[in-house]
């Protein structure tokens, strides 16, 4: 039988949303390794919408369950229906809607907090000791939800202090490198946290899928 | 020298814009086979703005160019800057938004107009004899342009009367599989015009990708 792997998504764009390359080449590498895949988001007001050709705030309002289900293209479920029993895995890939949407981290820093139903689905995998997946900025939601757990965000060093403050350890990584906690199964790479090309984002996705799939 | 292609993107997502996958797995083609692109869009409203978890309409409106600087992270210029000599060939992903923005296919079939920065950047590639590639509903686009051109939507038959009452000529063609017109240098494939999955998706794109750049 396939393995499954719930992909967390938190919006539709960079600035305000899910990563979309990071997004759909998660998805491509897991179909390419033999896996299947089901979409999730929070049901919930976005944090706000950035004009991703200016990069300036909108005056408008979107939810981050409707948004994202642009990528997944219409086959999304709310994440308050996540049931950790029917998945092998759960991945979050990036873009600053994991850290204005998932989590404030982007507007607190350490003292953020998680969306109930991201934070449910994260402590339900991590108890049924399966994998955990981030790529990008992710890493820092699953470090405010778990404390204790080793993560890579690229070379950042402020998100690495914030990393460590709130009881994570931070390890240095490059282009599809990956980092792997194997006491929490937590499996994480920079893609976008550093200068990357597309062809590098496909790598780090590819790498995070494979590895979680070998621990599932 | 890299070779250069113009990606022309018509919003962010499938039922109102640019099919997500399909956008980003041509970047990722691209990328792959050693060239460089350049995403453009137009700078206008689009037609409406669709719900993707539900498939209603939503009173709100987007512009184009706007919206499909999400799935560009930024890097988008506007189609009425495009220059051909700047560029070796030019593709156009699917996605409704092909249909509804970029021209007006999905309202009005055969006897449909296409938004004139589009119509002006594929004549002038055509004049140049530079390749043109075009995923899934796009090819009604070029068809709608150039007339007598021979073009795949997949087996669509009412999609492919509508291309032969333009002037054109249509094949079927299944997963992945491409049309060459080579007298006007058009490459098209079906993408998500069947009941494709992802991996089948980067395969098609992968083709058209391959088959423009040996013509150009």
């Amino acid at each position: 039988m396939k393995k499954k792997i719930a992909v967390v998504l938190a919006g539709c764009g960079v600035y305000d949303g899910a990563e979309i390359h990071e997004a759909t080449l998660t998805l491509l590498a897991i179909h390419q390794q033999g896996a299947d895949y089901q979409c999730f988001a929070p049901d919930m007001e976005q944090a706000h919408v950035i004009n991703h050709l200016t990069g300036e705030e909108m005056a408008e309002s979107r939810n981050v369950l409707v948004e994202s289900a642009r990528i997944a293209r219409g086959n999304i479920r709310s994440l308050s229906t996540f049931k950790a029993a029917e998945f092998d895995a759960i991945l979050f890939p990036g873009g600053f809607g994991a850290a204005k949407n998932l989590c404030d981290f982007a507007f607190r820093g350490a003292a953020c907090t998680v969306n109930p139903d991201v934070e449910k689905a994260v402590r339900a995998m991590a108890k049924a000791h399966k994998p955990i997946g981030a790529l990008c900025i992710s890493p820092v939601v699953i470090t405010r939800i778990l404390g204790d757990v080793a993560v890579t965000i690229g070379n950042d060093r402020d998100t690495a202090q914030a990393i460590k403050a709130m009881g994570g350890t931070h390890q240095v990584r490059s282009h599809g490198e990956v980092t792997v906690d194997s006491r929490h199964k937590v499996v994480t790479t920079p893609c976008y946290m550093l200068d990357a090309n597309i062809g590098q984002i496909f790598e780090g996705a590819s790498n995070v899928v494979k590895t979680i799939l070998s621990l599932a």
